[in-house]
């Protein structure tokens, strides 16, 4: 059995019993059912997902991969290629949107090159995981190969494995890699089987024009592919993403270890796509931090069945909206932890 | 010139011109123009409203005001009236979820006693500023005097003003009184021009029947004491409470000292409400929180002109939207303080 096959056996369906003790506790605390909203319901899936009834959110990671994409040759990024190993030096020095958010919440950032054109420098905050350097160009024929798909989701599982073993109650995904909106949107639209139209934005901020000629791009891509939406690692090796791939095995490897995996926006997405193709129970495990300005994510929350947490009009990914919603994961799993229940407090239970 | 008077006369408009250089700088950090959302907005607001340009957000403290309300006695909460004096106890003991929540965000709670029909135990958590022992019922006439009403907003700028003296870079608002939402509901339709229905929910969750019955009281209240909408003072006196004075008069010290008020819920914004009622400006220095699962809430927000940060169905009052919602305007200050520009880490620009 393959490590993948491994991990995905490893992923159980979440524990509904302990749940329904945490909504027992949750209804005992100081204050009207319910009226905690979905901090409530996060407290139970979060109970649910992790098996204990009074889990704590003390040891969190986003994971941030890095790579790039083959595609952007077709001009479909505002920015150049060179951007994705900039901005891996720009996680490392702290001066990253996902630098500051992550420090605001208190969770590690972990960076991953799973597949940088550049040979970056050394760096004691870099994991070089490189499956290749970079993917090719999808309009032309595979971005990479199957067996480079099945490695680049393996690292992944690998790399959450490593941070469970430094300790870790919540995980976060984000991603890096100039043109990753194009492979995203090809993979939602092969998954979730909605026109390329529809599941396609403007990135990083792209004009009319460049996002007519980015549709022409992923059209021409799934057409030259023919990727078979039956098979998420032929999807990923078509039109995927080594960060893509890698960031699918950590939602694998996340549930296989009954942690919570808070995804991110449009990249993690398409990821969990992948992940969920790969083994549906691995949904139950995921928790959406919020929904993108990319108009795609939208439609692959409603196919994973996910109800986004917060709505902020993010679309910078890095992790950055994982990181807002890891804080209100912490909020849930304190509420549970640390509010008293009105026996304990002497206050007076609802009369009707 | 009253306190109240002199403390209006101080409230400036906001600074736009901040905020147009919190805009430049927001546009030369290391990420697409506007990608990070509403953080972005939030940034600037604080800027137009501090007048700073790197406004730092440090010294952070959630005012929570307790009062009783004469109307109680007509039935229409789902919890007798000495809970208010218990969760006064259980907030200082630290079982709620405000305190739960501000602990969270390393906020400070200052629990203050406006009105609480008790007397309470001295504790040096616990600000006792009783107006009087609870307002009257005001389905028998006026909740409180002209006087009260008065005393009440200016013993909330009072409050706020004691809290600038120890350091303060953003404040929230917080409620706690059993049938306060009965007494909003009021002010709200009386304040919007919303008929009564509209405005009124199940509070703390009473049932179908008892919301008719709330509806009839509420009625009743606004037909005995024909407040006046074009008199916000006329308006807290017949049918407020004095935590919702209170509250408003915090709201107008903090807009007055230049500080950002966070406004939690249904309570906040009723009390939102006398405030712009007597100061118009004072809108611009309020953020909402959150959206709450009260119905009137919505258009408390919409009458207001704004629009909130979070939706996550909270309806517990206390300031706890208001404390994740304080989380969310210090990482937006942050965004500004520590993010790289481009410049500064060597990342390209945007090619078109």
């Amino acid at each position: 059995m393959t490590e993948l096959e491994q991990t995905i056996k490893l992923i159980r369906p979440v524990d509904q019993h302990k749940a329904q003790q945490a909504q027992k506790r949750l209804n005992s605390l100081t204050k009207p059912r319910g009226s905690l909203g979905r901090l409530e319901e996060l407290a139970k899936r979060v109970v649910a997902i992790t098996g204990k009834v009074r889990p704590k959110i003390t040891s969190k990671a986003i994971v941030v991969m890095a790579a790039d994409h083959g595609v952007a040759d077709e001009g479909v990024s505002a920015y150049p290629k060179a951007v994705t190993a900039q901005m891996v030096y720009n996680f490392l020095r702290g001066g990253a949107g996902i630098s500051v958010l992550s420090n605001h919440v208190g969770a590690r950032v972990v960076i991953v090159d799973m597949g940088v054109a550049e040979e970056l420098e050394v760096h004691p905050g870099l994991l070089v995981r490189k499956v290749a350097g970079g993917t090719a160009n999808m309009a032309h024929g595979a971005a990479m190969s199957r067996e480079e798909a099945i490695k680049a989701v393996e690292t992944g599982i690998q790399i959450a494995q490593a941070q469970a073993d430094k300790g870790l109650d919540v995980l976060g995904t984000g991603d890096m890699g100039i043109a990753n909106t194009t492979s995203s949107s090809a993979i939602a639209a092969v998954l979730t089987g909605t026109c390329v139209e529809t599941v396609t934005g403007r990135g990083t901020g792209i004009d009319k024009e460049r996002l007519q000629h980015k549709l022409s791009v992923i059209e021409k891509a799934i057409q030259t592919n023919s990727p078979d939406p039956s098979d998420a690692i032929d999807v990923l090796a078509k039109v995927g993403g080594f960060e893509i791939g890698g960031l699918a095995g950590v939602m694998l490897a996340g549930a296989s270890m009954r942690i919570p995996v808070v995804i991110d926006g449009f990249i993690s997405g398409a990821a969990a796509l992948i992940a969920a193709a790969l083994s549906p129970q691995v949904k139950d495990y995921m928790i959406a931090a919020h929904c993108s300005a990319e108009p795609g994510h939208r439609i692959v929350l409603e196919h994973l069945g996910l109800e986004p947490l917060l709505n902020l009009g993010l679309r910078l990914g890095e992790g950055t909206g994982a990181a807002l919603a890891i804080s209100l994961v912490e909020a849930a799993a304190k509420i549970l932890n640390e509010m008293a229940t009105f026996e304990e407090a002497g206050v007076s239970e609802k009369e009707d």
